[in-house]
């Protein structure tokens, strides 16, 4: 039996975090990987969401929050998920259960290619409320201080 | 697009609910499936952890918690749950991410039969405490009021 313990690696992008959870590793009882809310994970979600089959070439998310936070574990096999603060973005793979990434209020997230057998489970701070969403980007670059540059 | 509505049903097992999440299916951006804590679900977790690659043959859980509660969701591949109040066994096929079942404290409770592919999400309304666990069968139904009729 193996033990890795939780570990966190800062994003580039404001705010967001990326974690390696802790995880036990027995091949004769099976792994378990867990995560304590409010210890391990900055909150303690009043939600859930997953979600599954989604085509290859979908693209989800594209939009910020105003103030509900997430977090993201792809409990079953890959995708990616995109980040931007209005200013730097990173693309991070989740392609296992042991690794999840904490998204900020405010930072605008798109998750895509996801695999066949894809299961991402999201954990959010917050009850759905539609007005949380910002939809439009140039709304969410005002929001954060930032503006595209206008070229005539 | 279709939209299926959240659903419990009370098992034969004292205070053990099985729960049909809300889902979302839409073959264009994929299917969602998705839980309120402390309203679709009855506690707001503070610990969440996941079993996978769990050989076939082996068994988990066997044992009861003291005050902890908990809810099980296969989020890929199944497996079944067998719950024990001491006085009602009951056996529950996880086999979908939509549904799920709450597990109160001092229910016994065993998972098995385990398919290569299984991710169970298990959400707990406490953090981890050994002293929380009941292992030992007899001791657990001393506790729910129960005992095994004693044979000579």
């Amino acid at each position: 039996m193996s033990i890795q313990t939780h570990r966190i690696i800062t994003s580039r992008v404001r705010g967001v975090v990326y974690h390696e959870m802790k995880n036990v590793v027995d091949t004769v009882r099976g792994n378990l990987t867990v995560g304590e809310f409010g210890f391990d994970l900055p909150f303690r979600p009043l939600r859930y969401f997953i979600t599954y089959h989604v085509p290859e070439q979908t693209t989800r998310g594209e939009h910020a929050h105003r103030a509900c936070a997430q977090f993201l574990l792809s409990v079953a096999g890959q995708c990616s998920v995109k980040v931007d603060d209005g200013e730097r973005t990173e693309e991070i793979v989740l392609d296992r259960p042991t690794v999840g990434v904490y998204i900020p209020p405010l930072v605008w997230a798109t998750e895509h290619k996801h695999s066949l057998d894809s299961r991402l489970m999201v954990f959010a701070s917050l009850p759905y409320d539609p007005d949380d969403y910002i939809r439009d980007y140039d709304e969410f670059l005002g929001l954060v201080g930032k503006s595209r540059l206008v070229r005539d």
